[in-house]
């Protein structure tokens, strides 16, 4: 818990005079002021992070973290386990949408195993970082130990600051694990005080009586754990899953080293909610990139207050949503950075 | 009125072998189906107006028409007309949010001159096409003969014709001219048969005296020329602008030539009022970019029946939406070409 205490502390608020410096330069750009709309405030946001009036972006990462879950084994998911490993290869390989996107975008793929329940091949684009063979049941008992979460964590920080000395200049997150829907609606129940029915959507395509079984797991795992929800760490020991774990130290590390955090779907919501737990002042720093159609994902993103920039129904996880937020915050600070004044252009200012 | 005419009856409909395939091969990447949401549609639908199952997009380009309004000598906008050939002037030289978004999606900006009230310099990049000096004000009289508004909209397919010896795989719809949010609300009462109320916004930037200025000069437009709702060509002509029918000769033109076609906001989207009004059949080949913060541009998408993908706010204009929407469908089109099967990366599927 050291190393998490630490990088909590080191977590500043963002730069005022930075913001207040961009916002004056985006009102002095060629276009009506506020027309750009969440283009403008994205662009004040990532000045006040990085405290630079007219940042660029050159080095974007997503950390796409994967862990399996021993609650898959009560059925509570479309596809079997086995496919978590699976997609690892498949995220080596560059075959899975988080590839495409991230290549579209000019991202690297951190791929990660925080907890896969069998042994992956050697890889040397694998960061081999496995906490534990997946998590035990939540529904018998809690998914992991404490110190385990903490590990967790740990290892999602660590991962950041491997690729510090690479270039990094914003974060995207992302996730893999056959199990983490359920994981993250008991996250979700757990920490806004939301009844489980609110927080429980479809995952990769259950029908109704799995929704209703699935239902019924989390509201069984909830009552035998009774994580409590003003400690953190404790609900990511219950009900969570080291994916989930590794990516609240991905958002808090993030923080520490003032990168924008690109969060992804409703996966990384639920560390969201774990890493504003942990460190309210991580707030600032995060940018939804999309409103996922996993249902849950909406109770978290209003309990977050944040606001996300796309709507497009998507619900693969991965990083995917997250890699074209990436897109949208370039676009805005491109518009900060390369378009004419007024004064530039002599064009006449309004009436 | 023949040319129109002409590339109206060679609008044919969607490919429905193409999209079969593509939607067979979604279905079959490593992905639950669906997941990927509205990429996954958009993905479909333009395989179906490119007739190719793997569609890809090399050549994008933005058509970004100008024109001025004799109406604001009523003065219904925060900005003078003035603002319209410095705005040329600024997409010329590239300092304008166009250009940066263009850029960034690696699209061509062509900039035309439809109507600008005041004689614009030569440059190599400016289409010269101007149809007159800026409109007559709708206020006392048609904006244009009806002659003028058939011209406005061949020109838009003449530019169109021009670009398609470069490469157009995708174009993307936008404008600039001062004033032209009361004509668009204007255009979209006349069609939708909405309350001119519900389609009036605050345009560039007016304060609530400017606003029921506005309404009262486009009830007073409306009532004095009469448009006929089923003619759009007696619309563009009583209510509308040089660019707005231009836009509607790039969007018929482009669903002539089997390429997708990206509209903006609030005027992209009066001028699609006009062209499915002269075509239905061109519905399917539009996609909404984003909903704009000006009201009635959801009337317009409703009356469509279009989901725009993005919603950020924007109320530029310009074809900045279309560009960042342009990057969705490349995204959407890669995601389809590019992602492994569940045979090829040897994932399981569904239980």
């Amino acid at each position: 818990m050291k190393k998490i205490n630490h990088v909590i502390s080191e977590i500043k608020p963002l730069d005022e005079k930075a913001m207040v410096e961009a916002k004056m330069r985006q009102d002095d750009l060629t276009k009506p002021q506020g027309s750009l709309g969440q283009l403008e405030s994205l662009s004040v946001q990532v000045a006040g992070i990085k405290g630079n009036p007219r940042p660029r972006i050159a080095h974007k990462v997503i950390f796409t973290l994967a862990g399996d879950h021993g609650v898959t084994h009560e059925g509570v998911s479309a596809y079997p386990s086995e496919v978590t490993p699976q997609m690892v290869y498949n995220f080596l390989r560059g075959g899975a949408g988080i590839n495409v996107l991230a290549r579209l975008v000019g991202a690297r793929v951190v791929v990660a195993d925080l907890g896969v329940a069998s042994p992956l091949e050697h890889h040397a684009e694998l960061k081999e970082k496995k906490v534990a063979m997946g998590t035990q049941s939540m529904a018998k008992g809690p998914a992991m130990s404490r110190e385990e979460a903490i590990r967790a964590v740990e290892v999602g920080m660590e991962l950041v600051e491997d690729e510090l000395p690479k270039g990094l200049d914003i974060l995207g997150t992302g996730d893999m694990g056959i199990g983490n829907t359920t994981s993250s609606s008991a996250i979700t129940a757990a920490i806004t005080a939301a009844d489980v029915t609110a927080v429980t959507g479809r995952g990769t395509g259950i029908d109704d009586e799995g929704w209703e079984k699935k239902v019924k797991i989390i509201r069984k795992a909830l009552k035998i754990n009774r994580p409590d929800p003003k400690d953190a760490i404790d609900v990511l020991s219950k009900v969570g899953g080291f994916e989930i774990g590794g990516i609240a130290g991905v958002i808090l590390a993030g923080a520490k080293n003032r990168i924008p955090v690109v969060i992804d779907g409703f996966i990384s919501g639920a560390a969201a909610l774990l890493a504003v737990s942990l460190s309210p002042q991580v707030k600032p720093y995060l940018i939804a990139s999309h409103q996922s159609a996993e249902k849950g994902h909406k109770v978290q993103l209003d309990y977050l207050g944040l606001k996300p920039l796309l709507n497009l129904d998507l619900r693969l996880g991965e990083g995917t949503g997250a890699a074209l937020g990436i897109f949208l915050v370039e676009a805005a600070l491109k518009i900060l950075d390369e378009m004419a004044t007024f004064a530039e252009a002599g064009v006449s200012e309004k009436k």
